[in-house]
């Protein structure tokens, strides 16, 4: 394994530090437990707060912010954090108009993200993200949450911001959900820090269609073919999902795992981009990156959300975050 | 080799697309020659022009935008680009304040910048950004120009933008340079698609110490150390060559070469801000993240900028591009 680290122990603790010095503007970390959240709480809107294990940063310390979350509770690598990161992360940025936690859809996280919910005295409801369509609609623990979260955090994070109350950041939350739908295809595997080797084994001509965002297993382990077919795969997958029509506007989102360089994500969005071009369906707004990683993961992910005029307005609405900026 | 890709031929030209479209509010994309334009050319202002060989995405075509470069010139990957581009980009952009070229010191890109700065004829300057100091200055090519060109980039595309004439937009940037030193470590190397295989090999132990962004072969090949050791021995390199003294304000930025997680490019920031806070150095802005990659190299670089009010106010300038945006 090779990597920049001191201890595998201490790597969260001293990322987390660094991050939180080099976004001091922004965000303050709380270290027992941890939690990260904005530098100055504003406690007379709907709190949104997220979590999940580490490794996928920027997801989801790098979304708290103005215009998005209000705290995010990272755990050790792709571990659920615990109940007491998310109560304090509440007790410490909510106010009366109580706590929306949005959840990506993994047994772990949906566990104690309910346990915080019940022992949280404030008002709170649960998004729950389950945005990957490479499992069946009827696989035995649900659908996972990908790399639409991060469109669910942003959106909904707007309406919080203009004084949305609770249910209606949970319903906006749920609809955006709904409308969203991702995919993703590795090429090689992640290395765990603590695994110290590869999760899961490729050959040189093989890739993981449909993988999870900690090297899960897909739908097939396929021959490696052209970027082509790989985003026909992946585009037919989302679009049966969503059923867009001709003149539909989207979101599209290519979501790079990590090792993947900024030329061939760009290169899945031009192919992609003529997959739907072709069907009449109009890219309206995009985002092409790093945002939901598998720590050092070569592959991609293709996330679409289908947007109306509301929606439209909410992604534009101002944002600072350290990964993700606009309007202010 | 697994990449994203459909043939070696069409990767740039299909990438580029996808780049155009994606960031269509702020870019234009000219395929013969190309070149990348802001989107509304703004005449009256020096017009500043970048380039250099592709896979170091986002540089520089990321950084064309309202306070940063006017143009890009994106060669082959790891190639230069040719004069006939940076002349059309020129002419495209330029009014009467004239042309500054921020070229990275290679010997192609000098040599093309400088004959189109040639055959150009309206009033024209450029910067030569050398700043990686793992090469004694008196090297036979010069120093290379690494991480710290965004930082120059970025601080006299504030200038251009409000209005400072040639002279002074050339004289910012060699004074920037000046102020700023970078020096890169490699994990593993980065693969060329057209060659197909890694540029150089490091054994499981080893890493590359002062590595060029194009894999170039560094100061040492060395035993990989602890990450403490590490920063320990890339910043003590700049600071040999800066000299900061104890009370000095400055700019840190850790890069990413591509393949590198953002949980460890933080672990970095934490161990060189913990080794310059010793030193009584202030960090004032900092910028954590892959902006000058290495295709697919695992690896990192620190550049540190030596910053006074005024470099500051301009680094906070609004700023909207593909990679980098604040204030707008």
């Amino acid at each position: 394994m090779k990597k920049f680290l001191n201890q595998v122990d201490t790597l969260l603790d001293e990322s987390l530090n660094g991050f939180a010095k080099a976004h001091s503007d922004i965000i303050q970390l709380n270290s027992q437990p941890h939690f990260v959240q904005r530098v100055q709480p504003k406690r007379n809107k709907v709190a949104l707060i997220s979590g999940g294990g580490s490794g996928h940063e920027p997801l989801h310390t790098g979304f708290v912010g103005v215009g998005m979350l209000d705290a995010a509770c990272p755990g050790q690598v792709f571990t659920s954090p615990t109940p007491d990161q998310m109560l304090a992360a509440a007790q410490a940025v909510a106010g009366d108009a109580g706590v929306l936690f949005i959840v990506k859809n993994y047994a772990g996280d949906v566990m104690n993200f309910e346990i915080a919910a019940e022992m949280l005295d404030c008002p709170n409801m649960i998004v729950l993200v389950n945005d990957d369509v490479s499992l069946p609609k009827s696989h035995s623990t649900g659908r996972r949450g990908v790399a639409g979260t991060l469109i669910v955090e942003k959106i909904v994070g707007a309406a919080a911001e203009n004084g949305a109350d609770l249910a209606t950041c949970k319903a906006l939350g749920d609809r955006v959900n709904a409308a969203t739908a991702s995919m993703g295809v590795a090429l090689n595997s992640c290395t765990v820090p603590a695994l110290g080797k590869p999760t899961f084994t490729l050959s040189d001509t093989e890739m993981e269609m449909g993988v999870g965002i900690h090297g899960e297993h897909g739908r097939e382990t396929l021959p490696l073919s052209s970027a082509t077919e790989i985003v026909e795969h992946l585009a037919n997958a989302i679009d049966a999902e969503l059923q867009p029509k001709a003149g539909q506007t989207v979101l599209l989102h290519i979501n790079g795992f990590g090792a993947t360089p900024l030329m061939e994500l760009y290169l899945i969005y031009e192919l992609a981009e003529q997959f739907w071009q072709q069907r009449g369906i109009t890219i309206v707004r995009s985002l092409v990156g790093n945002y939901t990683t598998s720590i050092d993961m070569a592959g991609c992910s293709i996330t679409m959300t289908l947007m109306d005029e509301e929606l439209l307005a909410l992604w534009d609405a101002p944002l600072h975050t350290a990964a993700l900026r606009w309007g202010c």
